[in-house]
């Protein structure tokens, strides 16, 4: 059996990759006077008289709900919100396995921005935090914005700021490898959408100065006209001196490129027109935007992927179930950009100066000490 | 410890009477690749292509959502969604461990009808059946049948219909003691609230002709100015000869009182005034309308409570658990009246000729048998 046949035998198999169990037995008159009625009401009642008890008597301060409307799926696109349900049941395991957390798909039967913003608010009591997870930018931004303001439980767009922070983990030990500093980097983006911003809005925290970002169109200029209203924003905090042209345009001399874009679209010229000892991250899924040996030959010096089966793997799981982690121990009521950057750096300083060379600048998806080195990092902000 | 501090001491500890387990297993990169990326991705375009497929693939068709603004809990009333916590994780566990349904509480942060009857539709991608509880009345009705219009999952409103077929199911067994036909009986139905109004609709489709219900400003007639759009609606199709008066006036020579009430309101008295070998279900919780001792005293035949320290509990749990695993295991668009009824006439056929009596006229809740009998009974329907 190849890998499809394989992947869809077992999820018929399976019928869900998770499943609700019960934590108490209830087999007498006794255990169901305890967990359900009379005895039930005693939780209600504290909980009645004062709100913050839910976090005491129920499963509220360890659960997540795994938000999409299936608007961007992986490398699937707007496949709805049925068809997504495998990928956030799958989410929902990671959550699980990885750091204990309880987590439940919750796609909804909406692509509009208003309605998944109430749906999530509605919903919201039954949950520790939300997170959201394969929806299109920019109705993204939006819908992450108005809930942060609304709620009062953490709310983490994994797609952005769990990519944003893996690769700001990743650049950290990179740059480390190539003796530069990050203030003094031309940095390249390919791709404007939720990763690529949350990625450059996350380096320029981390103390990047220099960022161009490209779309299909170009570089991202304050003027360009097939802008949406969060790539505009971009220009105007990147791209210092308003530069034009195309992706082989912006990479002459850049330092840095990092692309959440296409297959295939990055050649070994442009590699070649980069400045020395040029960092290269390809996180196309499942076809990067360069093959590493390409890359290689044209003179990156590191190379990560989104790919397990090469070095450097850019894996969003070595963030999330972490920031979760600590979010959740700690009771932060959001998750902020300096805890965002505190996470990446704990990443980042896993792997040790004897261990760090240019294929192992990041932990792998299995390392044990990520949940809690990232939790702890979150935590040590509350 | 009192069975207060019991509760109590036993919540805090559980910390969620239930939570979210995965299936398989994710040890290596390979696991990791099949029930994630890339894996993860042929689920998705299989059901992409066919959304039925959705229940081949994932969780969906076997897991219910417990759906409440928590506005009418148990006998604690409007307590809020967050206070209702515990009782629908409760019922969640009890769907899991009676059925081997998946069960996810779901405490909407509205009381809005509009706003429910929204978020459940947003929601429904992810679920195969809806399972509302605790919402207040007339509030219930326009929810679920605005639910059942819209959706292609059964929706259920356990209050209503749970308990109208349990109470049905008792009723059937205690004419057959008290030899009558139920075409020839007075019921008197006390409550007109959710169950009282469920229970009542039920009895006429099962083909009791005559019955009179009460609330506590009295007898529901057609021209009282304090119906609401329900009960105006309960009082045209019962009270036959538009009688008027209080509970004591409805109880002469009736021959079933069915209480969900308030604790206390039956007096010795009004059930001296009954028919000869009345039928008494005093199922106000905890306190019944009567006890069951001074019923007996009063004559009463038949006494039936919601308590399980009496004989002849009726308990939703043995109903609901065999409705949504009848209604799931045959893929049902919706749960008729005629399940209803056939679940009813299911729950009573388990109790032998030579078993029943007075004390015995309805299964245990931990009787194995109930949920396959009532599954079936809803599967022939289907």
């Amino acid at each position: 059996m190849d890998t499809r046949e394989k992947a869809l035998a077992l999820h018929r198999e399976w019928k869900g990759k998770i499943e609700t169990t019960s934590k108490c037995a209830v087999c007498t008159r006794e255990d169901l006077a305890l967990a359900y009625t009379p005895g039930v009401a005693e939780p209600c009642k504290e909980i009645a008289l004062n709100q913050a008890e839910v976090y005491n008597y129920t499963l509220k301060g360890n659960t997540v709900a795994v938000v999409s409307d299936g608007s961007a799926v992986l490398g699937l696109g707007n496949i709805g919100p049925y068809a997504a349900m495998p990928v956030m049941e799958g989410k929902a395991v990671l959550f699980k396995e990885f750091a204990g957390i309880n987590a439940f798909p919750i796609c909804l039967d909406t692509q509009d921005t208003e309605e998944i913003i109430k749906a999530v608010k509605l919903l919201a009591p039954t949950f520790g935090g939300i997170n959201l997870e394969d929806i299109a930018a920019p109705r993204c931004f939006e819908i992450e914005n108005a809930l942060k303001e609304a709620l009062d439980i953490p709310v983490f767009h994994d797609d952005q700021h769990g990519t944003a922070i893996v690769v700001l983990a990743g650049i950290i030990n990179a740059l480390k490898i190539v003796h530069k500093k990050e203030d003094d980097c031309r940095v390249v983006v390919n791709g404007a959408g939720s990763a690529g911003i949350a990625i450059a809005k996350l380096l320029l925290l981390y103390g990047v100065k220099n960022i161009i970002m490209c779309d299909k169109e170009g570089i991202l200029r304050a003027d360009a006209p097939w802008l949406n209203w969060a790539q505009k924003e971009m220009a105007s905090i990147t791209n210092n001196n308003n530069e034009e042209g195309n992706l082989a345009k912006a990479l002459e001399n850049a330092d840095i490129f990092i692309g959440v874009s296409a297959p295939g679209i990055l050649s070994k010229d442009m590699v070649r027109s980069m400045a020395k000892d040029p960092i290269v991250f390809a996180m196309a899924n499942p076809t990067p935007e360069i093959m590493p040996d390409e890359a290689k030959e044209a003179g990156a010096k590191v190379i990560g992927t989104g790919r397990s089966d090469f070095p450097n793997q850019v894996n969003n799981v070595l963030a999330f179930p972490g920031i979760f982690k600590g979010a959740l121990e700690g009771n932060a009521k959001q998750i902020t950009e300096e805890m965002k950057l505190a996470a990446a750096k704990a990443i980042a300083e896993l792997i040790t100066e004897e261990e760090l060379h240019e294929d192992n600048i990041i932990p792998q998806a299995f390392d044990t000490r990520v949940v809690d080195a990232v939790a702890n990092a979150v935590k040590s902000l509350i």
